[in-house]
């Protein structure tokens, strides 16, 4: 681990610790001690858990080990510290046969708006390889059929193991992941789900919502666990729909609400906006 | 029953029956024929069922049952005909002891502006009385304190009974409704659920919203059947929420909500734009 | 002008004319007659110009001019009748630098989601011409530099002049449109501009917006008149902004709206479903 | 001025100054030597003007004048300080004719959930006297009829000075507020204006919107400052139409809209939320 001496740029700290009085105080000194401008700063206190979050934009000339060493000296035992600086993510994404998500980001990461750099494409099917290649993307067919869930999981894994990524984004894979697959990237993995969750777990949510005949429709963005569709939810939205409306009419008009809803939930977590409190996330 | 020579008037026809070729034609030559200018009109056929809806606004001077016998010769055997001048609906309110809902309908009342008349206000509690006799409106407070469920709602039915009513609206009326009560009102009585529909059916739905996590809450309007939460959905409308927002938080948020959500849907009823279709709605 | 007898199939047939008693019911009849089954109606009147708007979707072999021959007996004179197959709109799209509507659209082109064929796109930059050429569709860059206003869109139309399309679509088109181009393609224009028109007509909205402090900002499409910004709009949305919101960050949030809007403006005029009616649209 | 020794309770700081590096650490440092613990933190900078916008939420107990001389020796030269217990505001409603603003505000009055005492309700015309006396609260009719501008409204401001009041609530009144008026209450004046601001100023907003066709209508609370509907916009909600909307049907839909938008700006700013930044407003 090296400890280098930075040229003045701009880091993001995060903290997770015991609430007690006073430690906006002690963090703000610690942070003046190291002569760092805040620019953006955002407090919670989970009064259920007595947990206390912080998110600090700062600026200036830093030594990541000596902050986090400062840091660690007035925090509560146990407090976790995320600092680092703001920078780009790295990502793999994993699709299937749609084509709006992934290529929205596709489009995003040609005119450097993504806030991303696209390391893969993996999918279990061909059907948006030559999307994927025209934007000189790698991209990896890797067929389950014929293959035990694990078996081709694996296959994937292993893949996973030989590139390198900060998240992997679920554009519409429409496979679940093993408890195996989820647990090696706690909090690492979004998926866009096609359904306002906690309404409509689980397959074809646009025909659930039309049998129930509901009057909006809606989907969520929210990092995988291994309780089905019941991770934390990062991006909501919805869209109103009516009795004109046959279930793949309100798949079509879907997706828009996916793809926006997954953008903005990749904004968020790209700029490291979002802490994760349980089952549920704290943007700030 | 009488057959009255009437003025010009205004009239909605609601017509509900098998699909067929021609069906427009044959019904709008019945109103030519009766000499109705029809001033909006709407139909739509469920493809699954092939069901033909259609709702007509007319204007003229018209004898109901001659249009009724008419409209009977020229339609598929089975049609249900529903024709009747555009007035003001008259309703009985149910509540417990929040205001939001039921005191918007007291102020629409006053000023003219719900489209229906109220005949009476029935609670559990005494908490709306005084507030509901400020608009000298009759207030009945049936306590279900030491009753068994039946013999509660039996003394409500009772009440019902010497009042002349078209519609119910639960404005937040706390309790289950038994199916004998239900089946004796069907399509008539109205509900407004303070979730997002189908996501947290039965109790304490914002608390439920509030551990899950969300980041949109919402209200549901829909016709009561004697699945909980179930019957035909109105109207829908949600806000967002962040991690800011305790469940209580939720629930005060979720009232202006609640509140126009209702509106919404009684304005749409009461004008007989709402057909049920099995557990759906159409909205003209 | 061929009289080609069809097999049965799918048409739009779109009426405007003086509103009278009975026009549904002669309309239907012509529609009966011709044997053709109804699958969805709309109509309209607007009461102060006294305009009857109806749009049928019906389906069965069908002979274009013996329809709209027998339609203009029983109309009043004057009526505009357009009868079309239902089928998809050929397009041209005119561009500049941003790459978000042209991106959506490109990548639903190619995934049979557009409802319509690109046949060329136009823009007086190069920045788009990759984008464009990946998807092996003809890019033409007609640079303004250098030249007058109506020089350079000379050159424009005289490329329009050899290329067959239904619509223009200005996909994020920079440059006002002179009266000569826009009296050319009446209706026929559809531009996304980035305000909740009306408020912050002109150039650089979400600088405006910024400065004015609003908490919603929009997006919305409409078709191209040659009052700026002032022709009959199509759809729009919003969505929340707050302080925390530079102008630019409110410039790449809109984005999304803007994407979002303009294809649910195509989606429905592509569809047939949109008419105009002065400077408003009806929806079907 | 008293100096009392407060009970441990809950306080609102809210600092406006010049920025500069460690801001958050002095007054942090201030509130943690008087021993006072942070519930709620909010900052924010204005990179154009340079300006730093601080609202904390504190426990303790606390003497107000030592607290606040405590924070002037540590901030820059300038600096707005201001301090406050949580607790209800006092308000004056004025209104004109339209009940539904005020009419929501009474019931939520009645029953607690305001967070305000309504000290006394002012129109200039009879109409909503009864209603504004059913629930026991002082109402003031002062007509305008046969007055001058300013004599109507010295009669106003004559019984404002006879009131003790925070803020005055304009609930739908109709008439335009003279600089002398607005000038005597900076940021003390809230208004509900009746379309998405800045889109249709003026009079007869809904009017303006179905001239125009468009597909969304809104509502804005702002402040109120002398330049007309351009005062800090606190609030802004939107509803869609449709072409069946008539301007009166738009007004009706609209009404709702107002209720809530006001409804939640009047919870921010008596919560003491809303802090003005020159012509916006920054709400934490």
């Amino acid at each position: 681990m090296s400890v280098s001496k930075k040229e003045s740029s701009k880091h993001v700290i995060r903290i997770k610790c015991q609430d007690e009085i006073g430690l906006i105080h002690k963090i703000s000194n610690v942070l003046y001690l190291n002569k760092l401008n805040i620019i953006r700063n955002g407090e919670y206190v989970d009064n259920e858990s007595n947990q206390f979050f912080l998110r600090s934009e700062v600026e200036g000339t830093l030594e990541e080990l000596v902050v986090i060493s400062n840091l660690e000296k007035i925090l509560p035992p146990g407090a976790l510290i995320d600092l680092k600086p703001i920078q780009k993510k790295k990502i793999v994404i994993l699709g299937t046969k749609e084509a709006h998500c992934l290529g929205d980001m596709l489009i995003k990461h040609q005119f450097n708006n993504l806030n991303a750099k696209i390391q893969a494409v993996i999918c279990n099917h061909q059907t948006l390889g030559n999307l994927v290649e025209k934007f000189e993307i790698p991209f990896h067919c890797i067929s389950a059929s014929g293959l035990e869930r694990t078996e081709h999981e694996q296959k994937i894994l292993d893949l996973l193991d030989t590139l390198d990524f900060d998240y992997i984004v679920l554009a519409k894979y429409m496979r679940i992941l093993t408890p195996l697959f989820v647990e090696k990237y706690p909090n690492q993995i979004i998926n866009i789900h096609h359904s306002f969750l906690p309404a409509f777990i689980g397959a074809n949510p646009y025909k659930q919502a039309f049998e129930r005949g509901v009057k909006i429709i809606g989907a969520t963005a929210h990092f995988v666990t291994n309780d089905l569709d019941e991770g934390p939810i990062i991006n909501q939205d919805v869209i109103r729909v009516d009795h004109n409306y046959s279930w793949r009419a309100m798949a079509r008009a879907g997706r828009d609400v996916e793809r926006t809803v997954l953008a903005q939930a990749l904004e968020m977590v790209f700029k490291d906006r979002v802490m994760v409190n349980k089952n549920k996330t704290i943007i700030f």
